[in-house]
């Protein structure tokens, strides 16, 4: 660890793909599917009409897809950084053991030790936290990255440094 | 919330007696009853010869019996502070959802928001943490309470204040 910061990241909208998981189930729950472009600047349950209902439907977070390049920096900034997963996973209980065996099998090199999942993120303490949502970044002291993602799409940064993918994140951590 | 602060209070050996499911359950194994008093200053794993094999069976912890004066202490100190459950329990994925439904069963009025579930606790934050594992207050900065188990039993306090029971707790933070 070359760095000894304590890395905080998130896994919906960072690590896992989950535009593309609503965007599917929502095409099979109603046969339209959404173009990215129709849901920007929108949060996530007023983007998707049955958005609360796919987060609890088997497999919505255990076949998540990958965020493109998140597995090959992740890895490099597994041995600079001390590196924790923070998911707010606690809402949906089902989602516990689908986001662990995701985890398990995207990024082995992750061990158990190294993984939190929590309601509130205000209970977690590092120096660099990345995440696609102002309530978890908002409140957090150390430097904040803020990764895009359709709903915060055009918003204000509010002070954060926002990364548009994991290659932008690669450049300013590695 | 009157005093403000943070206080963590962990699950295994503080609210779910464990030692009297770790019992139980050896007793099933191998149709031997171990007495509290063979077990005292021992390690959980030492203690219990299959004790690694029935933290991975069903219901060890779903159906774990509460600790004594638990309930009515914990929904006392949930208006007193900003109160966390905090629980290393990424060990044993499976005991994931089971300890969420055993929160939920005993502890109704303990929301998704302030449940965390971790590996290690050194990423956690508060003002006072409750834990009956030295490996988890050492670290800790806040105010640390040393939760009396049979593998703490006769061991040095190490600095922390040591409570017997809940009923000492709620002297001690209410």
């Amino acid at each position: 660890m070359e760095s000894g910061k304590r890395l905080l990241v998130d896994m919906d909208g960072v690590l896992a793909d989950v535009y593309r998981q609503f965007i599917s189930f929502e095409e099979k729950e109603s046969g339209i599917r959404l173009s990215i472009d129709s849901l920007l600047g929108k949060e996530e349950y007023e983007a998707f009409k049955h958005g609360r209902k796919h987060v609890n439907e088997p497999n919505f977070f255990r076949l998540a897809p990958l965020m493109d390049g998140a597995v090959a920096t992740l890895k490099a900034l597994n041995e600079k950084y001390d590196l924790f997963i923070v998911s707010a996973a606690m809402e949906f209980p089902n989602s516990l053991i689908e986001k662990h065996g995701w985890l398990a099998e995207h990024f082995p090199f992750i061990t158990w030790k190294q993984i939190v999942f929590c309601g509130s993120k205000t209970v977690v303490q590092g120096d660099i936290m990345i995440d696609d949502h102002y309530k978890n970044l908002d409140h957090f002291n150390g430097q904040r990255i803020l990764f895009t993602q359709p709903h915060n799409y055009g918003h204000d940064d509010r002070g954060h440094t926002r990364v548009n993918s994991w290659a932008e994140i690669a450049a300013l951590l590695l």
